[in-house]
């Protein structure tokens, strides 16, 4: 039996794995900081035994909440994920699974490695419609990649979409790959009508190093990126740095940052509720937008999310809050679950890649259905 | 050089063609009946050369306004279809067109053969959730194929899907691709949330018969099928009686009958005012539909579309007008132009097989914003 | 529960289908002859029935012992092809199946319709390397496709493959599809070496109307277009005076005849060692691509085959006998099985449309050893 | 402008990039060696610019004649490698390219990613005839991958493949993806039968970490693996260690090693003449392999090769010295160039990775050629 981790985004210690109903693993922190919950090892070698995977410090990870009613994911040939038997009981997580190849991957949820996305800017930027910019770099030197979608015109609004500020947060990036693919579908009529009137800003992956590395939430210098949009520095967080000056270049109109919640198993949005401008007419456009993100796709909901901010009470130190803020624009935050929809469960796969691909996808729709009111 | 059309769906006569430059042509009427308008043939050996092809009896067509901006579309691969130049004066369709290969496929729209039919049937009839049936069978003897997706039950509500009354009319039956491999996508929320409370009963051609012909409008008895449904036949429109037949015995909540225009550049719905049970209530519904539809995909507009009804003076012979009578129920026309939509103009593919399934695709999103309120 | 064949290709009659176990069919007849074997129908509403399918027929088959160790193939998607239980017994052929699901397809060999054939030409001659030619047309007024392979010039020899002159030797067209992929390769060494000394003059369907009507050897007069070469006549064979117009217009080099053999579980190839010309020089160019053959691809062998014919008894009217003599070329039969190749089973698909492509590929080595010798 | 090379196999330090004419970059050396040659690197928003990129330590590189004729790859969208001017004068590279979108990549020949190593090892083991062993791990910790083809039975032949000993010759995985595509498909003869005699040992990737390291020959260490059969050890070598100890296990009947070569344009082989045990049976086997090879794809050949080591004066060191030493069995190492096949130039593409695939599938038809001599 063998267990490795040593590849892009790959996250677990092996303490021991001789047998197959007694391998104990860890999660490693993320660098320099106490966040750990992500985790994406191949075991091998152990096909037809009956497994038990424990990972016994499950009850230090971040988000303890995450692991009630959570099934890991796992993969036979990286293309399919499914779920498999999970259990968390005394701190410990169970995975219990009888693979049927002899080698198996698993994961938190189905990883989105870099490899892939180099492809997929590299495809899209390829699309007539397409730019493909390099705003900055990240603390380990990787490009920071920015595709800008239409033609930029002085009365068009700037849109802007970013994703995996949290690197251990893939559905964002799964998503971010159907809403590319269908902002670049010219027999697309909603696309083709958007794109009259803005231009969109999309970051797929705001934390590379953090990908790579296996982490859940910060990038290489253990900065969470989603607090650092106030005091974005070139020293701990370039990331933001670049994209928040190319926001102030461009403009904001719109501000979509796409995230997975550890906890919900429920699609939501969260909003700007706590800033110190915020009011009755932006509460109307927020709420116009989540309805008609709901009309398009009832896999998103509006009932269950995050308590509300009270008023001027929002962590500016966070992109929605700072973007909301600061553009007097709509800007939220898209959560997505690590688990499922509890509405409409899929038991085989539970909350998946396809289905992050149809959300990104849906929410052209609703930016659409508001795109007159945005400004 | 030459012209041959002895094909699925063929149609046109060759009158001269020893030069390029003077192709003379006539379109053949739909057997027994004086329909005609429908061409489809191939031209072979004029790669390089100049052609004018001209239609010599346009000027008697059944739709000579149909002429009027009107694009023939063209293949070489028979896999994608463009337009080429297209001019009517004095009665005659002039194409101009230079082929860059031996052979290319001219016809008035994008063809649907009846073995890619076929092999709809039979891929969507391995899907867990669809049933095939065989209600009857067309006059010259094909089955009529009826795809059931859903899982009937009492409590859900029956939708009515049909297409292909007019053979010609080949939009309807892309439209038809994009419907059912939406519909039976099971990653997709709206979707799964309406077979809730649905089951379609699909129809993808109802003329099988006229499609293999190449008439644009008839039966192989020359029947025009959407002018059958009060006293469909044996003898003359068996396709509409056991499809009527079907229809009474499962009820009907909804019912979309889906047509090509040959005049008007856009997307449209004919309702079914004419009635002598219409009322602001179904006024109010049908309007919710069209509205939730134009929302889903602007390719589909509401200003411009047929003369609407007197009251009481609808033609109870038709579809829409006969299920909405009988069934008291939602049931609407939808026309879509040979010609492109002339709000969001495509240069090179005109209203194209693509948007046909993009907006069958979108009709399930304009479903389920009235599920609730169609009974 | 229902029975159809009205459709490209089809070809049975029913004489009751009441009782799933008790389904009686009859074969027709080609049109104006007494040859009968090929069968093709979609049996519909049988679903999770314990079928049995009878041929009543089968005994007055042209080639009754074709149906010993034969299993019929089956489909419910139109793409994957699978054998099911097949046995004959008193002049009737019994096939089993209990289908899973509405509708199933059932056949004689995996059918080639048409449609795909049409795509197949259509595609190839938009490559830089590929002619598309119509030298005449069928007597049903379809056009006899011819693809040029390779730019024809004084020094390079001709070679001609032709397929399907009995057209329910659908494997034929199957075969024709592989050889075409890979002549089209232009990262094929093979192919691109052997395009520097000879021009391919490929007719992969020379019956169209037999295709069409669901014939197993004749074309729509009834004629067995391999035994017209002799007296090719505008009147009953126009397929193959065209073809045999053409070949002396560019001469032969070499010459290929694809075809399908009802009794024998082997591939193998039927030489010309009956005509007045033969000679030992010609048998051992003959063996050299027979060696080649079973070399690139041992699903063919040399062991089995028809008798060879006495010297100077072979009978002109077929083409390899009629291209060797006249062009004094390497003419020869190549015979795939309907059952499968007895060396080498395959439960699941028999021999099948999979293995008649990658036998078409191989061909070209087989041709590519050869090409020095071949004059 | 922008210049990238921080990620899966990238190499290059940039040192000017400000002007488009003038930018000049330099490989990095392969870790604790002196070797360098791959380099790997994306440039960024230089779209419709005259670039020429100036390689300048060119001439320090390991194979300073592998410039001569060379032409650098390049691709928008990782998919297609197209190959660009390249001229190599006093010491320099120069690559001169107008880039049409605004990123492209360049590199030494089509990188092989590690991620898509990883899902080719993960597809191929859920096939019903592949195990998947992990016989080890590299240095930096990743597995070894090791795929067994074939059920093992004692009286089969263990046929041993490996490939990018030689991390920037990524031709060889290249190779492998053809060569085991082919060797899972149940529907072809040749494998069909080869496997009924052997089972094949397959190791893609010898070199993992080089691989992602940007490394042209060697391993973390420093080690050029291909010195290292005699003493390979688990502090230098541990990826040759652990093959070389499963070779012992299974015994070796016959083995390829699969490399690029940086100066001849040729695809050749290099045998095992220098070794002890060397004798004109082994002579004579090895040339029937060369000469099936060479039948089977003509972008083979037997010309041009290394000069062939003296008897008695080959180094054990190598994979295919000491494995014909050691198992008395045939084999061999393959070269493809870097550049081109001369015999058959493809100006676009050079040698490619379709061209690779290819002779990967083909070299199955040599070893199906010399099976029965193998022993």
């Amino acid at each position: 039996m063998n267990i490795n981790s040593n590849f892009d985004g790959g996250n677990i210690e092996c303490l021991v794995c001789d047998r197959a109903n007694n391998i104990q693993l860890k999660i490693k922190q993320d660098s320099n900081t106490g966040f750990l919950q992500w985790f994406y090892f191949r075991l091998s070698e152990a096909k037809n035994q009956s497994c038990t995977i424990k990972i016994v410090n499950a009850g230090e990870c971040s988000y303890v909440k995450g692991w009630q009613g959570y099934r890991a994911v796992a993969s036979y040939d990286k293309r399919e994920w499914f779920r498999v038997d999970t259990e968390y009981k005394d701190g410990v997580l169970h995975i219990k699974h009888q693979p049927q190849h002899d080698s198996v991957y698993y994961a938190y949820f189905a990883p989105y490695p870099l490899d892939r996305h180099a492809g997929l800017i590299a495809r899209m930027q390829t699309h007539l419609l397409v730019q493909h910019q390099i705003p900055g770099q990240s603390l380990d030197g990787r490009d920071m990649d920015l595709l800008v979608v239409g033609e930029p015109a002085d009365n068009k609004k700037p849109f802007w979409v970013i994703g995996r500020q949290h690197p251990g947060e893939t559905m964002a990036e799964w998503w971010m790959e159907g809403f590319l693919n269908r902002l670049t579908d010219m027999n697309d009529a909603v696309v083709k009508t958007l794109l009259e009137k803005t231009v969109f800003y999309v970051v797929p992956n705001m934390n590379p190093d953090g990908s790579f590395r296996g982490h859940l939430r910060t990038n290489a210098a253990g900065a969470n990126l989603n607090r650092e949009w106030l005091d974005a520095s070139a020293e701990r967080s370039p990331e933001v740095l670049c994209v928040r000056e190319k926001m102030h270049e461009t403009g904001v109109a719109f501000c979509l940052d796409v995230h997975g919640d550890e906890a919900l198993p429920y699609n939501f949005i969260a909003g700007a509720e706590g800033i110190p401008d915020w009011n009755e007419q932006r509460l109307a456009l927020q709420n116009d937008y989540k309805n008609a993100l709901q009309r398009a796709n009832p896999d998103f909901q509006t009932k269950i999310g995050y308590p509300i901010a009270a008023p001027g009470k929002g962590n500016l130190t966070m992109c929605t809050n700072y973007t909301a803020q600061t553009f007097s624009c709509l800007s939220m935050t898209l959560e997505m679950p690590f688990k499922d929809n509890a509405n409409a469960p899929d038991d085989v796969a539970g909350w998946s890649p396809e289905r992050c691909q149809k959300l990104g996808a849906s929410s052209l729709d609703a930016m659409y259905a508001v795109i007159d009111q945005v400004c």
